[in-house]
């Protein structure tokens, strides 16, 4: 066992972290204040490989491990969370073209993809199809050489602004295996996007439901076969959980970070509040629960990157447990704050609503329990 | 002991209720997205008795127990917890004039603020005295019939939009003993407002700092005697957390009611969700804390009104406990909401965010403790 | 609403308090260590109306209320967990004979019963059939005027050292309502009792399996009318769970109680324990939750006198959450107490073991928790 | 990173399982409820090196890095909670004696240490010295070529058993600079040993308390310098954490296991047990806490192998996170086997018992919050 990062992770560390400093954390608030969808530093971001992190090289991707990966979106979510979350999700759908496509169509998306001049979206919840996603209903039926798309998605991170969607659609059976994974331009004809909704957080990227009418996709943008749908999307969201969790605990050592800060600063009853008893107990639980948090991401990420027979449960349990504590944090630093956390003339109040989302999507932690719970009950050997 | 609402308890909650639905639950979405101040219908609360429900009938008021109060508020924030947390402050506000006030201010004041006509802000923390409020340092030096004064307060709840202060003072020695309590009208010279505060949630009241710069204030408008002023102020806290708590479980036990209907409505994996164990065992134990919760405010209340010994205990108590309890609630039904929960189309993301502060002001939670385990740790009689 | 003790219900906890410590105290740790039934003890609480505190007058009983039983089985509690749990057992033993024995019944055992001379025990839990209780297979058949019980019964408290059992046993169709409730004598031919089983506490009662092999019945000795046994049983199981959760508040109150001395006295780092803000904090929140598991205590019982529609779900959610603070005090007090909580010298780690089990029994807590969530979810009215 | 065993280690966890298997865990029952020092079996076991893991070849231990010793102590403790925890203190005092004794002493020691024909206690805490050792009173005074110890010690695990003390006496200023650490023979004149305390659990090590009275100890008996003993003990605390915290992970996984298996054989309301979401749900969040606090053990043994300088802040980190879900994890147990879980026939009682008090000794888990606090508030590099 070696718990040290190597230096080349460092090295990306470092990358990401300048990144964040620089181009993230000074906008981050007017992002999310305005809700602006801020595509040219995403673009920079692409510049910088971080927009097609795992993706293949022979497509334009730096191919690194999903541990690699995990380390820089944790150092980008330390600038902005919301912005890092589109990020990930950008990855997972670059990945899903690089890996799965067609010759065709990985040259004619490969190219602009992974540097971020297009950004993707990733469409598989629907409206009735949330934790159940398996049994989504908008139906891709086969035409001559084409498919046609009919249907509707929902809560789709960056859907009106991205170029580019992976959309999940039926094409025989019901259940999983009656799914097939289409990469569809995102102004096809037939296509048409819901309003902006207004949200809680991840104000920096815009959430829209989308129409699909009769929209033409042609057989050369089926991703994999036809029916290795869900299959995909699973391995894809394996990936997006350990990427989510890690921008849960990024932000969540963020705000930990401004709280110890905070309390060796302001007085109260003639001392500092890193005085105080009760709130040195918090910072230690926080700590802890952080380390033990990111291990847990790191851990996935290397069974993920091993091709481990329970790499999914490993992804299951970090999504749940490090969504959860980075939550619990930036829930408690705000406590620390007092007053002075519930205006947004600080960052804690953000960050609180910005990481409250990760214990919902890429599976509820709900959904997540399930898995890990299926496979402890029916297999007696240990997940270490 | 007897647990149940009398004949006039229930006639109240009713009017309350039948105000938050029609006046306060229709527009709370747009108060709080356009940080609106709903003034019109704070006059319409002050025409039914809601803006002085404890204040002595002398002098207007209503003169109800703080249980009853208690009752009121907790339904009337099932329509709008921050409005209606703002009309608790206003109570408070509107108490302390009519109880401690020279005849000449309440002929001038109380009939105003019994009927909302004029609305009523409590100025005691300050930059540097938050939790420690008896350090506060805005002072208030007399000359000759005149107290002159000058400081700055912070987070003052409707600041820059109400028509009178009570202000906390410093009229003599360091420490609680030293302070004096003031009745100010909003628009003394001398008296300037900062920005108004962008905050995670409370949107309908507007809050800001209040900075006194050699405010003349005539000796008549002094609230009880020269260096009660933190007694009336604790006084009124003590109430104050027994109000906040109230709004806290009204707010809770709408999101309650809210989830619960979800749950029968909305399927996934072919089952209604409230058919899932696990969220069925969540909804058992929010009910519980639930009742637990209000529980713990009616009998803080109940002290309070007896007089009891021990009635700040119980206050700290209740406001610690049922704060808490309401925003776990608030929390865990945005969960079950799922994607639902975290975009403005439901209130739950509005209530998640309103309830937040009452875990940190009139007191902190973690000052609540302090209260609380000085009492326990002092004297062995058990508090029941 | 009242929420003070009247006079009467004063005198009922001082007569238990002093009984508890005169009585109780001084012996708990020796039938702990011993595992000896203090049927002598429990003969004395019979002189006093301890055994039969709500079986009706005309039978011998006190015909106290719920609620004043719970006071008194509350201070019952600080003197020894253990034997005041058999005293409520005993207690719904005594008021299901004296309420719905037959007049032969009623002759023949209240005398004995309700003075203690005799004890009860509650015979329902079957080795298979724990939380699914209505699938009990005990069968009690029909010959002439007897009935003839075949079967076993497990985790039977007092069994083989009482002298009344009450049996529940399946005389019609499979389901709740084909149960019949019997009083038997517990020497009747036919019944054996298994090994005294060591338990982790409780050890001042005995625990034994009965098996049942063609054991006579007169049915004259049926309780209510055949098939009415589950409502019994259900009904007894509504009251025996405010008894089991007024024994936790007791004990827990207790536990509580040696804490705060405990601090107050033992010095570390040169200052005494109680100087120390976190540990000021967890007495804090104890006590906090302790109030409040009292309140929901008698809340249930207050419910259960009234005759209240919701009784049942008030009772299973005073159980859930009095046993459930109950132990997490005893928990944190041992742990306050260090390596002293860990010995038998000091009484912390019998209450720990004491209070655990009543997290299981008369009902699990996950069972109150589907008896609560199907009344949530089903019922739009507030429980309040 | 690597989180992978190796083949050694693996190798090593199979020895250590079929040990515990073999010798421990058929017997730890009766250990036990006996309250039995298994003498014959520790000497077994020191023959397979389990008494000397980590101490150095040359004077006859294993020499394995601290991760290896953990990895086998979790596996041992699968078998019994309080041998393994027993040879976790023994292999403490082979290693100190093997790594800082004089030449006299380790060719006196070693050799019967290492085999475990000789047991080692080790003597830290006092009555009034627990959580605040640096202030302990025993005092070693020095007189020509030899010291004498005056003073006590309590709750010292082996006393009366054992053959070897290491002692931690004042020989000069207080505070834990005038603390020297010194091995003692146990029979040496003016030992006496207090009567063994009856405890919660951990009863197959003796637990008593020790006097010294002007006990003569050669001068060669003192381990590295005079006034070096804290930071010796401190050193030793932090591997004695780790390796209690593998017990508590060894612990619960066992107890974990058998849940698994229960909730699958056991049927209530006509499924098994497994089928029920909310025990699911319990089952997810036991295994997802129990890989999070194994790699936390790891991680911190990992760290203090490598003497990396944050080596004592990680090793605070896993005992509090260990021992606490190490409990937790038992305790969820014990509820999930009901009735079964209460009594002795069934092994998890006594896991509930046993791992109780890793929550305690080492440092109490409020002395880990406080040594992590300190660091996490002095010093701003994020500990990963």
């Amino acid at each position: 066992m070696d718990f040290e990062l190597n230096e080349e992770q460092r090295a990306f560390a470092e990358t990401a972290k300048q990144f964040a400093d620089e181009q993230l954390a000074p906008n981050a608030a007017r992002w999310d204040e305005e809700c602006l969808f801020p595509k040219s530093e995403l673009r920079q971001a692409g510049e910088l490989g971080l927009m097609s992190l795992y993706a293949p090289e022979a497509q334009g991707g730096l191919e690194l491990s999903r541990l690699d990966a995990s380390i820089v979106f944790e150092r980008l979510s330390e600038g902005c969370t919301s912005t890092t979350a589109f990020m990930t999700i950008h990855n997972m759908v670059t990945w899903m073209v690089a890996s799965f496509g067609s010759e065709l169509v990985r040259q004619a998306y490969c190219p602009k993809l992974t540097t971020g001049e297009w950004l993707g979206s990733y469409c598989l919840t629907e409206p009735n199809a949330g934790s159940d996603a398996a049994s989504l209903t908008t139906s891709a039926t086969k035409q001559g050489g084409d498919y046609f798309l009919n249907g509707a998605k929902a809560f789709i991170s960056g859907a009106g602004e991205t170029e580019v969607l992976v959309v999940m659609a039926r094409t025989g059976e019901s259940g999983p295996k009656g799914i097939s994974a289409f990469v569809v331009p995102a102004d096809a004809e037939g296509i048409s996007y819901g309003r902006k909704e207004p949200k809680l957080g991840w104000n920096s990227q815009p959430t829209r439901a989308i129409t699909f009418d009769n929209v033409r996709v042609p057989a050369a943008n089926l991703l994999g076969a036809e029916g290795q749908g869900f299959v995909l999307a699973m391995k894809g969201l394996d990936g997006g959980r350990v990427n989510i969790a890690s921008c849960s605990v990024g932000t969540a050592q963020h705000a930990l970070n401004q709280a110890t800060q905070y309390l060796t600063e302001r007085k109260q009853f003639g001392r500092t509040l890193d005085q105080f008893q009760a709130l040195q107990f918090k910072v230690a639980d926080m700590a802890t629960e952080l380390v033990a948090a990111r291990q847990m991401v790191r851990l996935a990420a290397f069974k993920l990157d091993a091709g481990h027979s329970d790499a999914s449960t490993y992804c299951a349990m970090a999504k749940r447990f490090a969504t959860d504590v980075g939550f619990k944090v930036c829930d408690q630093v705000l406590q620390l704050f007092g007053g002075y956390g519930y205006i947004k003339e600080y960052s804690i109040e953000r960050h609180f609503r910005d990481v409250r989302v990760h214990q919902i999507l890429e599976g509820t932690n709900e959904i997540m329990r399930l898995i890990i719970a299926r496979r402890v009950l029916s297999d007696s050997r240990t997940i270490e």
